[in-house]
């Protein structure tokens, strides 16, 4: 390749350091230095999370509006925050573009509104973009990566394996929304990229919204309540339960009739990317930081040679639930 | 695609979870929850850098051994840290595997000796996995990002912005080598995949040696001597030298024959990837941890309309230094 023909990485970088605005609170170094630098507060520790966003893995540039694609970027790891009740500290957003995608004006309008979709809900999530890498993109596919790091009260991350017996099961919000937004997506493949977005509500699939204030209410909590173990609801509920489950070395049942819907049954089991928070303990107040809270079921001994999910269904009848969620094919 | 025909990540998440060992150290809670959580000595800051490596814009599975390449993968995010004077906390490893990679030996294989490339550095440096993502790769490029965070005593970090008017220029080890043997792989591609590469050492561009002692030395010297800013040698001396001038607002002078010389003069200006530091300061010892040091320049006043880096040539005269390092074209 010619470098005469191309924009340098450099150039970009320039570009997102500006945007990205200075460095502040915890953010004590950030774009421009072999390494940002973050200041935790007092006793605190530090929690992260990555996450690939791959042009046809995770979004198709003629299905989401980039915006989107740069928010869902974000709000896959402020979700993984959320669920260890953490306050996010810095994001880091790795951005490899195929040769000449930022010669042509389609292509630098995309790339200039995925990180709009990124920085509009770090801006919102209170949190500040703090670096990252820029690279040629092997192929025709344009791949991110992105980190965040959060903090919680040293001791107090709510941890998938601390469910115990007796524990009810709770979620945040409605289950099955986000699923159903894709079905719509995958009928209509351009109507989102075809007629411009204006609001952001009522889109769960495009504009899936964290539950940080969640979170950090659920650790927080004193009083009579008690949590004992979160996890995000992303791959979907069978799916994300049966990890629970799996690391608290518990099993659990669930009553369908219970599950709060946002779409069918099976869109709430399976769907994903709800982006909801699930979590287990005792004394569950009904709203948690202004969030509906539902009590789906609860949490049992696990047995030898049984499903660790069991699901009520509601003719009555048990059943077990298998992790039916996404799992990437490598 | 069928997922009854190719492995599913968790499988595969369950085999790099077993290697990589248990949490420990600042690690508390690894692979396995939405995030891991890191707990910091008491007064420090927290480091992070990113770093993709993207099969055929970073490493060419034709060319690199599968080790080498894993290695370079970490190398380099531990040479920022080095630079930063940190000690590496964690290590994150977000990969993309082409679907039916894992099927094959070959595919299997490679992604094996990969991640032992990684888990053997790890180790070495004292430093433990404790997560990240795994995806299908949109193409037919295995695709990784790495993520380091280390610490560093609160407001010790070594920034490139630090420089002063009046610091000498240093830096560690040669310079060039790595080019010089990136140069040997290009005249015989399968050199190395061909024959096993038993010994790492000599080996300058497939194993390189971050300087997490010498940097950790740094921020620890007492005495007389003061250390105000470093960068790592990665892009290269013409362009990291540039760029810590500009994050400094200095200009440098450095002098052609105290260059420590790994290959030519043209190797060991623009070459990359040698992954020494390059720091400025006063008093500097001619050994540190171990490593030679070698003062080559002077940082001076920038002024306007004037290049950031001059050289002295051997021949007497002085030449502006152009940054010819390496730059992604995006």
């Amino acid at each position: 390749m010619n470098k005469q023909h191309h924009q340098g990485e450099r150039k970009f970088i320039q570009s997102v350091r500006t945007r990205a605005g200075r460095a502040g609170g915890p953010l004590r170094v950030g774009i421009g230095d072999d390494a940002a630098v973050l200041r935790p507060k007092g006793k605190s520790e530090i929690v992260v999370t990555t996450d690939f966003s791959l042009e046809n893995t995770h979004f198709r540039r003629d299905w989401h509006p980039a915006k989107a694609a740069g928010h869902r970027c974000l709000a896959r790891g402020l979700s993984d925050l959320a669920a260890m009740g953490a306050r996010p500290m810095g994001v880091f957003l790795s951005l490899a573009l195929p040769v000449g995608t930022m010669d042509k004006a389609p292509g630098r309008k995309w790339v200039d509104n995925f990180l709009e979709g990124v920085l509009e809900l770090a801006k919102a999530s209170g949190v500040k973009l703090g670096g990252g890498d820029t690279a040629t993109a092997p192929g025709k596919e344009i791949l991110a990566d992105i980190v965040l790091l959060g903090s919680v009260p040293r001791g107090k991350a709510l941890l998938r394996s601390g469910a115990k017996v007796g524990d009810g099961i709770y979620v945040t919000g409605t289950l099955g929304a986000a699923a159903v937004e894709l079905e719509v997506l995958s009928d209509d493949p351009k109507k989102f990229t075809r007629a411009k977005v204006t609001d952001k509500d009522g889109h769960p699939h495009l504009f899936p919204k964290p539950r940080l204030n969640v979170g950090r209410a659920l650790i927080r909590r004193a009083g009579t309540s008690k949590i004992n173990s979160a996890i995000d609801l992303s791959d979907g509920l069978s799916t994300d339960l049966a990890h629970l489950c799996a690391e608290s070395g518990v099993a659990a049942i669930i009553d369908a009739k219970l599950i709060p819907l946002g779409g069918t049954l099976l869109h709430a089991l399976h769907g994903g990317e709800d982006y909801e928070l699930l979590f287990t303990g005792k004394k569950v107040p009904k709203q948690i930081a202004g969030v509906k809270v539902t009590r789906i079921g609860k949490i049992q001994k696990a047995k030898k040679n049984q499903p660790p999910v069991v699901i009520r269904m509601p003719d009555g009848s048990e059943t077990p639930l298998l992790a039916r969620g996404w799992e990437h094919q490598i």
